[in-house]
């Protein structure tokens, strides 16, 4: 007698919180306990978990401020989407085996009622390419480029995050603009990725203390479009270098989820250049998905879109694996390996 | 013997500054001394001050911060633009008796080589309106209204200032298109001119502890434009209240010029609310000048544009003038009464 349920019953994993995070999350805020593997009822598929896809907007999810979530109270499941597979389907459209991106939360197994879910085909790329450089920070990376900033070639592009999944395709399809990119990330390591893997002209690093004047020396016209996924002090510097008539795109505040007061920034720099700053929601662009994805698959199998991955195994890393996320850690886009392809 | 030149030769007032004030600026950091009248060499004219329009841009032109303006040296003749009147031409184009609007530093005379000097006719409006309603800040009002904002009937638009020169013309102008229009001005009295003079629907006094809560009941249905000349808590407090889609002109950060550091600023609204922030310097816009010219005119002789000013008399009260305008006392569009519109 205890907490497990009996051997004989099918169960699972799921992580749930156990208190609200201050700053940082970290693994303890987190616990990994045991679930009775749900029954699909009709109109429902049973999926399970492939790969479950990390992402900074679970932060502000958690504590309530990202759009359409209510802040999560202790014991609720940390929500999520995953790459995974339908192990039974009664909802017409979905057979069993196929693959889909879905919200499954931090658990091994999920229903879903389809919303939001969509197909992956295993021949057209690796599968967890579906919740990285071909699914949504993909088509945010397309979104902010393509849909709202626009460069021409020749211009100066600066991106920030540039090792993760959003920043480095941004830059990519920056470059295949024919735009001078420079990179912003926070390590020697990351910087060696944006101008290596993905091909950056240049990439600076942050946490030197002479960054601003990297950054400087490595846009010497100036910076035309920036895409900017991490605000405060980085998105300062930026305004500080931009061209008249620069435009930036708000995409990210990831140096602000973990603080409890804005830091200070000031709008002069966008007045005297002249500037447009606009926000971008993903969810907005969702409609252009299967241009994108048409056209981001074609340069993958081209070699001419890269991507990098960090990850973990098992659904128990997930807490640590989200802790080394939001304290700017990972290297690539950030995903748990939950079970394999094929079950 | 002493400072002051001999009795017999024509002499006049100029301000020069003191120290670089901290702050807001005192009058003590100022000092007003006699100085020698200058003579106009060919290329030239001699111009008498009537009206010296003091600004907030002064704040920044004075530490350097604003475009085209080196940090001015103690002893500096404080910069400025005036409605004057022609004393001597020396210049093809410009007759004695001429009216101009000119920039000729904080003196009762001062040399014009010409350059950015505009004839003003003297029976189309009063004189002091071309350094208002009728001159730069009209014409930054419509730069953010008719060419940036572009209100659609139906609107809410909010401008912040919305007593002085820049912000009164733009409430104008957006009710003239047909928008609900609220004022943030910082206090009682100002916000009475809004509501009355100026016709605005609403106007919310900033330094009310419940003034958040007032904003967001004049703007039950949200906010699709704000013209933005203050920055700072006004401004994040407005991003809170656009609707998606909304635009916001940056025009001025009134709040910001006397502190040594930015406040903070959360650009999560601008995200969430897919804004567009646009930087407006007025410079850009002066080849509209004369399209705007004649529609305000128009609309100022119908009485559907209104205009207050805040005048203090004498050169000697320039500095004073000036602190009343930085600490946000003034009602309206500060400008020192030099001299007669007649000599």
């Amino acid at each position: 007698v205890g907490q497990n349920p009996p051997e004989d019953d099918p169960a699972m994993l799921e992580v749930r919180l156990r208190r609200l995070p201050r700053g940082v999350p970290l693994p303890d805020d987190f616990e990994t306990v045991e679930a009775a593997l749900p029954e699909p009822a009709a109109g429902q598929l049973l999926c399970r978990v492939v790969y479950l896809s990390l992402d900074p907007y679970l932060r502000g999810a958690i504590s309530g401020r990202h759009l359409g979530h209510a802040p999560l109270r202790p014991g609720d499941v940390v929500p999520g989407r995953s790459l995974a597979q339908v192990v039974r389907s009664r909802l017409a459209g979905f057979a069993d085996g196929d693959y889909v991106v879905a919200e499954t939360g931090w658990r091994e197994h999920a229903l879903s009622a389809g919303q939001g879910a969509r197909k992956v085909d295993p021949a057209a790329a690796p599968l967890s390419t579906a919740l990285g450089v071909l699914g949504m920070p993909g088509l945010t990376a397309w979104a902010g480029v393509v849909e709202l900033l626009r460069p021409r070639a020749g211009d100066t592009f600066v991106v920030s995050a540039a090792a993760g999944p959003v920043g480095s395709t941004a830059g990519q399809l920056a470059r295949i603009a024919g735009c001078r990119v420079v990179g912003i990330a926070g390590s020697a390591e990351k910087c060696a990725h944006a101008t290596g893997l993905f091909g950056f002209d240049a990439c600076v690093d942050y946490k030197h203390p002479r960054w601003r004047d990297h950054l400087a020396a490595a846009c010497p016209d100036g910076v035309d479009g920036y895409f900017d996924n991490v605000g405060g002090d980085t998105l300062q510097a930026v305004l500080e270098q931009l061209r008249p008539g620069g435009t930036v795109v708000l995409c990210g505040l990831v140096s602000q989820y973990n603080l409890d007061a804005p830091t200070g920034l000031s709008l002069g720099p966008v007045i005297a250049r002249r500037a447009r700053l606009l926000g971008l929601v993903v969810y907005d662009h969702e409609h252009r998905f299967a241009e994108f994805h048409t056209r981001a698959s074609a340069w993958l199998r081209e070699g001419r879109l890269r991507y990098l991955e960090d990850r973990a195994t098992g659904l128990p890393s997930a807490p640590a694996h989200f802790h080394r996320l939001m304290s700017g850690q990972n290297v690539g886009k950030s995903l748990v390996v939950v079970g394999p392809e094929s079950a």
